[in-house]
């Protein structure tokens, strides 16, 4: 069989579509893990895939190419990922794919994991098989924002999440806040805490609205009990809660709790990604927290549920912080907005 | 010919949406009069269409008849609006019709104009004429939301727009507002002053920003001379802007500038419907002449430039007004959302 380069590129593409597809069936569960899927084409058809479950189990491609058996002798692999070329809780995926006879092995970006690095792509050319990169390489990687990152610079993926009214507030002058949004953002929401290794918050927040912080939704198309609960940091400067008043809170008792005193939100980012495997961070907690993220450019992406209402100027602020001039905004783009109940959801990316 | 009841309501749809992208050519200059479009149809195909342009220029069904001519004969017109049966500065168009030939009408919906409300399509009726009412009634009204509002109610409809950060601020605290949204935000706010009869603020945006507060876009796809300058009433309760100093702001001299002292915006409204035939009012304004508009119930659509930016809590709210609790918060539907240049476009509508 032969195909012109054209086609060749627009079935690549449509096969790792594919690919992430069967990745994203482990995006809630395979962390510390990074999400990957795996497709085994024979002859322009699907002859096995899989996808990364959870962290000990095997890797996207050893299901695949059990999934396809005898048949993915002479096929081409689509991964999402760079097979590993080491030794973990599993063995590399490269040999897998070389002692399976696959001919070729498309991979949608480099595993930027120090591990492997370039070096799954070495082993399956030595092998001489054909090794094709980067298709659909943004695609892949938006599911895995926050293992890439950590990979790269020792820092997790920092989404902010802020709840709020169309004129920015997000209670009555008096607390009152629940609720602005509607149900369906609010369980929008359970997907944020789904894909994250933590969820930070502030003492206030945890002593005035004690929100539990776990994911509980049924509606996430996963079992609830396959997905890791986010570790909870507490942000707690002033120590406000003690050891013998927190079982007052809600914070749910199965998830890990950090309580963290320092003032220094870079170094504890730092220990959530060296210490705990904290890759994907969620900052869950109330102005004054979102203003120190904000200011210090600690966050990656914001993401406002916006009510359809007016709160009134006396009603508390979203961020606090304090610019001294209109040069001195923070400036975002607005990568995406759509409905969500009755709310707007608006994702924005930092300029 | 003989088609079924199906066929025939899908037809009638088809040629009133282009009887509508007719009417839209009026819809900047028709001003105070409804912008009207018609379209002849003899065995399924257009033989005439026209729009009304201007007051004092014939209708948008004589212009279609006239396109027609002698094809008019035995075809079906559609308009938008209940042809009219009276004589004003034009004889009645259901005359028109009838004179012509047309077998049958289709129209969007009545004129609620107590000089036809229903008597146009009686005079059509009585002669022979088939008449069908309601088609693509919603689209069409969408057109005169302040013609038809203001024939049923003796008030305009109201459009209040605000420029404003995702954080809910018009202005630094300083003031420094300039410029908090794009260029093309900017741009589109000439489209509603467009469609506008008056556009109402305060004494202190026309102190503090000194706008022209005119029509002045080329990009409009009409001739900036065919579009009325807005009426511009500024709310001047204190009576700070003394006449003698007026002339030291740039108001666009080229239109009725009037200064409203009193505190009743009710009457104001009504003042400008029953005395300047202003039908769409804009109000262009700080945040609290914003929210009395808002808190007094006044406000039929709320038009929100959002632009992509913070600028945080010490920062300019967007609308004054206190409500003590979330039940008192103003609610909205979100018509819709749009992207402009980097800003977003929200149309609200009051629960």
């Amino acid at each position: 069989m032969s195909i012109s380069t054209h086609a060749q590129a627009a079935q690549d593409r449509y096969f790792m579509m594919l690919a992430i597809e069967q990745a994203k069936q482990g995006q809630y569960t395979a962390r510390p893990n990074p999400a990957v899927g795996c497709v085994i084409v024979q002859n322009e058809h699907i002859v096995g895939q899989g996808f990364h479950p959870q962290a000990g189990q095997p890797h996207a491609e050893v299901f695949a190419l059990k999934d396809a058996g005898a048949q993915a002798f002479g096929a081409t692999a689509y991964v999402t990922l760079e097979p590993c070329s080491h030794t973990g809780r599993t063995p590399p995926c490269a040999l897998a794919l070389i002692n399976s006879g696959v001919k070729r092995v498309v991979i949608a970006g480099l595993d930027p994991n120090p591990q492997v690095a370039g070096r799954g792509v070495a082993l399956l050319e030595q092998a001489g098989i054909e090794v094709t990169v980067d298709i659909l390489t943004a695609q892949a990687e938006a599911l895995n924002h926050g293992f890439l990152k950590a990979m790269r610079t020792q820092l997790p993926y920092v989404r902010l999440k802020i709840a709020t009214s169309l004129d920015g507030r997000t209670a009555m002058a008096t607390g009152e806040s629940k609720w602005i949004t509607s149900p369906a953002s609010r369980e929008d929401v359970q997907k944020l805490r789904a894909r994250s290794g933590a969820i930070i918050t502030g003492s206030t927040t945890v002593m005035t609205d004690n929100p539990q912080l776990n994911v509980r939704s049924h509606q996430l198309g996963v079992v609830l009990e396959k997905i890791p609960n986010p570790m909870v940091v507490v942000l707690d400067r002033r120590a406000r809660l003690a050891y013998d008043v927190q079982s007052d809170y809600h914070l749910c008792r199965c998830a890990k709790t950090l309580y963290w005193r320092e003032d220094n939100l870079h170094e504890l980012l730092t220990t959530l990604v060296n210490d705990y495997q904290c890759y994907d961070v969620l900052v869950e907690a109330g102005a004054s927290v979102a203003g120190s993220f904000l200011s210090q450019n600690l966050v990656d992406e914001l993401i406002v549920y916006q009510a359809p209402c007016l709160l009134g100027s006396q009603a508390r602020a979203m961020v606090d912080f304090n610019p001294l001039s209109l040069a001195q905004q923070l400036r975002f783009d607005c990568y995406s907005h759509e409905t969500i109940g009755a709310d707007l959801k608006l994702t924005l990316l930092p300029t």
